[in-house]
């Protein structure tokens, strides 16, 4: 199934244009879960996942935050995308990576994201270019996301550096728009810069955005959802993380998570069902 | 010990600028290590690491080659990178990840290269800018080795972008330079670019410069040593991966590797001596 395909299911299934970002911190998550041990990160996660899968779009697991606890880390990033496979296939997994070298080292990461940990998507660097980002182009089935506009307060250094008269972000924007021939690139584009938001959808026309930066990073919903949606009143992948997962560092972590999940979805649809 | 004092030392002790890339791909290693299954990659790694480690100044396995095998081919990468520690703790160990998030999740790399894998350097996308790049630059006994211009030949897409007159990778240059306040800084410039390598160069004066694309990508050691030694003719850690780690598929792969060595750290060699 193509990926457009996919997401546009999992959003009309859910009503929901909700993504949570699995980024577990040992150091942050319930102490019940931290002294039980073996697997509290995959364990976290899950319990997160089973209150909220009816109620998103997609899953966004960072590779960072596995990465930082070695193997261990890594098999527990498998253990939570395996288990979004068989109990949630309908929603769409994003591995947040931000990878990119040169084609062929590329295929390594295809191996990593859509072999091993069996995800629907991988958020993308553009530096290197097309050609570079070729292994991930030409598959159809999963999502390149390429990072355009990102939410960190330092994103302008390079991104809106002029280039011909326009933004550097707006250059990538354009490009990703002509690489996208088999309807499976998305952008990056932080919720923290709704200005840039609409003029990158203006470039893009219906692409799917993936817009991290609600919740801790300070995205403000209302100027997102009237910068953001595409002509469908959709298109928008808008991911909370430390928001939702550390709503409540009590037994009722995952409880609070989906109030936290609940609050953020209806907040975003109120935008869709309104003449804006 | 400052990361440029410790690269200086292991380019005065082995008299060499060579770096070799530690990228295995278990289809291309010799057919009896295949057969021999566990720890194939680490096996393969340890014999060129044994063969040649008196003869380089670096070491680069570059992470995609063992994500592609999932838990264990972390495990093998840190079975590498442990190995050159207590067998070769003065060679500089460079993971090449090609990394970038925002600030607060770049922490999580950090741990994966420095405290878990324990490696010296490591590389990173500048697409994020300066202030996500802090938790790395802040390490002053690890380098930060920023790509600037890349080895693929699609790299100019937008690295050649002008921006105020001047292309985007020669802006990075001038930026990297004035993020450098620890002395840990380098960039990445690919072999197959000796004119930009020389542009860069007249940028940045004495930073150290990692330069990947010999061997099998094509790069000239003539050029870029014309182009890219720095005041004390040194500064350049030339990498090459598949043309020393596949210099035969036999069970005399280590020795070749050796001999790809030696040519290529002599070649390098005439021309750090003779005046150019």
């Amino acid at each position: 199934m193509n990926i457009y395909e996919k997401l546009q299911n999992s959003v009309k299934k859910n009503n929901s244009l909700v993504c949570v970002g699995l980024d577990p911190d040992v150091t942050k998550i319930p102490q019940f879960l931290r002294q039980d041990g073996d697997n509290a990160l995959f364990e976290f996660n899950k319990a997160i996942i089973d209150t909220t899968a009816n109620m998103v779009c997609a899953f966004k697991p960072n590779s960072a935050f596995y990465e930082a606890y070695g193997v261990d880390g890594i098999w527990q990033l498998r253990m939570t995308t395996m288990y979004l496979k068989e109990q949630y296939p309908d929603i769409v997994i994003i591995l947040d990576a931000k990878r990119g070298d040169i084609g062929s080292t590329n295929e390594g990461y295809v191996r990593f994201a859509y072999d091993y940990l069996g995800v629907d998507a991988i958020t993308l660097q553009p530096y290197l270019g097309k050609e570079s980002l070729k292994p991930f182009l030409e598959r159809e089935d999963k999502a390149a996301i390429i990072l355009c506009r990102t939410s960190n307060p330092g994103a302008g250094e390079f991104q809106d550096l002029k280039t011909d008269g326009e933004s550097l972000y707006k250059k990538i924007a354009k490009n990703v728009v002509a690489w996208n021939t088999h309807n499976n690139c998305m952008l990056v584009t932080g919720a923290t810069y709704p200005q840039e938001l609409a003029e990158i959808r203006s470039i893009v026309g219906d692409m799917p955005l993936l817009v991290p930066g609600v919740g801790a990073q300070g995205g403000d919903i209302n100027k997102i959802m009237k910068s953001g949606l595409d002509s469908h009143k959709s298109g928008l992948i808008i991911n909370s993380s430390r928001g939702v997962i550390y709503a409540s560092d009590g037994e009722d972590f995952a409880d609070a998570a989906k109030r936290e999940v609940i609050t953020l979805r209806d907040e975003i649809n109120k935008y869709r069902t309104v003449k804006l």
